[in-house]
């Protein structure tokens, strides 16, 4: 076999453990110069490659990309951009095979969520129509856990873990303060559409009356009297409350409740934020007095507080891809194979692409307690070895010492302008 | 000289580290169980003792006292409670003594800010002059950094940290994404008074261009044509631009940011939170996409990432505190003497109460930058010593392992009721 380069993308928000994965990914195809020459990154993900914008990772020292197995973020840089299909925009998926052929890469890494898998699977269709020998392979990544076929994604355990340690240690807070101020608490997290990082913070409370007290999913309809009658309780029986909220939870006519109606003093739509919505809901109705603090990128990018189970799925992701590639597999995503529960053992599957573009793995009804407030048993026993392990960066100055490459150019050969 | 016992109290919002502070107390009067018996903890604060509802710590296990070094948050209960003067209300003093004198106590060890340093000085001053021995010693806790006297305030050191942390991962994070999504980041922090907190986020910055960009701090009136221009300078020039707000930052008419005018359906006043003013007002400006976070109770809690400087701060006072009172001092409250920038060393002063009450310590005009956005190196030296050091509390099951003491009643003596 000749030697071809690969290309090798981030795509859509990026995690705590994307890096990892990037890691795995040079670090064995470093192992493999007879049948891989370089790896090439695409600046700012697909754009790269599809305005022939190639980041040269030969020339990042070994040091710098085993940094990436603790560096959050998306060191090439990531993007929001999905392809179109083959009938609305084939010039985008011509574009790409174009840049491939010309910079001799033939093995196409592309490491995102379901969006991501699906592009990847149509480019190894058009690759064989157009006759160039292209070897394509999904990477599995996203914070929200919702791709198929894997028994969970890289991204999501170190989120998971952020929220849980987040709400355990504002519970206890929370609970020193209830006498004389604050009784509630509501953290926001992310999830739109699925529960999954709602219910980690689930993973919290050990014993009856611990932090979180009540979770909302976005999979159960909001139903404000029951929640408010939930927090009452909650309050007259532990003195306290905290509350995780999925920025997804809907109301009964499916509109967000961040949708709440705020709005500025010149009528702007208001700012964003379930938390602040749920807050104020809980003061009206008990006159609580409450505390709320939304994570956003925090949760995603919280490297220091990473689980170690993760960061060592990621960096395996990135190496079974090579891995696959070089035994002549394309449309395939690796996947997490969970084994055993207790002791967690897990091996490395391989996924079919074509079952896995755009399909979104919600929380399971008989994950979520019968209140519709809590997680089940079985629930945490999925969840917890997620979170399991810590793997802490190295620390210079009393702060994480995250790598930034140097991200140097590959020479254009095409050189034709594209519009994206 | 016969043995007599001690009460401790924590006061008003809790920290990181002001449980190490009781683990340095408690420790070290177990040493001297001579002339210290027993501590009594006041349930939820001086509530605690008005109420005559102490806590018997002696029935804690030494290893339950040791893991309070590790445990963030107010292992007896806080409580927002400020005593008035002697003039108001004389009987809540009296009682006080009432209390101490019931249960044999000689030692009063206060925990707390400002007012909690006041609270102990006037209390020195009825007990003499009602003649009941009791010897009465302030200990310093303030996320907010802002009591005189002291180089710096335990508790403050792990929020400047997590603040750090964040800004930098999140950073991270928007650098990745900016190219076709997020371009602007807002983190708000604590801090309603002065601006320690946020002037902590520039910690994250080592060159030019990395997160924060920007610090809005409470010192200083907020420009909102300054802001927004440079705003958009920084994302021109770095593609992105990370933003640290204090909740205190006012307009030149004297309103807080927060209070915006936001109201929502019904005509209720805005739910609170700077960070979405702030990033509604660039988006209307310059239309670049924005995320935004509010840390609130994660930052103050965040045991997890604590500062060690902190921790061994926070314990040494408490230390120090039962050492003063053996050695027969009164109205005064242990500090923190920098002795060396660098390296960082630090020692034991003592500091009069009298001279502490009331008093708050804003950030010096010369910390911060000319153009009132950034922090200067001469407060860059002041801050990272305090965040330096890693202090990791035990991890089962994947969290952060914190102690819930048992927290027994003594038996009550006066058994009188007490309205508050």
């Amino acid at each position: 076999m000749t030697t071809k380069n690969a290309f090798y993308a981030q795509s859509g928000g990026v995690t705590a453990v994307i890096n990892a994965s990037a890691c795995g990914l040079i670090e064995t195809a470093r192992q493999h110069g007879d049948k891989i020459g370089k790896v090439y990154a695409g600046r700012n993900g697909i754009i790269g490659a599809l305005t022939e914008d190639l980041i040269d990772t030969s020339l990042e020292s070994d040091e710098d990309i085993a940094a990436l197995r603790y560096t959050p973020s998306g060191a090439f840089g990531s993007c929001r951009y999905k392809l179109k299909s083959f009938e609305e925009n084939r010039a985008e998926y011509e574009r790409l095979i174009a840049v491939f052929k010309a910079h001799n890469i033939g093995y196409f890494f592309y490491n995102g969520g379901g969006d991501s898998q699906d592009t990847t699977h149509k480019l190894s269709q058009l690759s064989q129509s157009l006759g160039h020998d292209l070897r394509c392979i999904g990477i599995p990544k996203t914070v929200d856990n919702d791709l198929p076929l894997t028994d969970n994604c890289p991204g999501f355990g170190s989120v998971a873990k952020y929220v849980a340690v987040s709400i355990r240690e504002a519970g206890f807070d929370v609970a020193s303060m209830a006498r004389t101020s604050t009784k509630v608490f509501v953290l926001e997290v992310m999830g739109r559409h699925a529960g999954w990082i709602a219910a980690a913070g689930g993973l919290a409370a050990e014993r009856e009356g611990e932090s979180p007290h009540i979770i909302l999913f976005p999979e159960i309809t909001f139903d404000q009297e029951k929640f408010l009658a939930k927090v009452e309780s909650t309050v007259k029986k532990h003195g306290f409350c905290c509350i995780v909220v999925s920025e997804g939870v809907r109301n009964p006519d499916g509109t967000f409740l961040a949708e709440a109606g705020t709005r500025d003093a010149f009528g702007h739509a208001q700012l964003g934020g379930v938390a602040p919505v749920v807050a104020d809901m809980i003061k009206t109705a008990h006159g609580y007095k409450y505390h709320w603090a939304v994570a956003d990128y925090l949760q995603r990018a919280a490297r220091h507080i990473a689980s170690k189970t993760d960061v060592d799925q990621a960096y395996a992701m990135g190496k079974a891809a090579v891995e696959l590639a070089l035994d002549g597999k394309t449309a395939v995503m690796p996947t997490i194979v969970r084994t055993s529960n207790n002791p967690y053992q897990w091996e490395i599957g391989v996924g079919e692409l074509k079952d896995v573009a755009n399909i979104e793995q919600m929380l399971p009804p008989h994950y979520i307690s019968e209140d519709g407030f809590g997680i089940t048993a079985e629930c945490e026993e999925y969840l917890r070895p997620l979170i399991m392990g810590e793997d802490s960066p190295p620390y210079v100055n009393g702060l994480p010492q995250y790598v930034r490459l140097k991200n140097l150019p590959v020479e254009k050969i095409l050189n034709e302008p594209f519009d994206l």
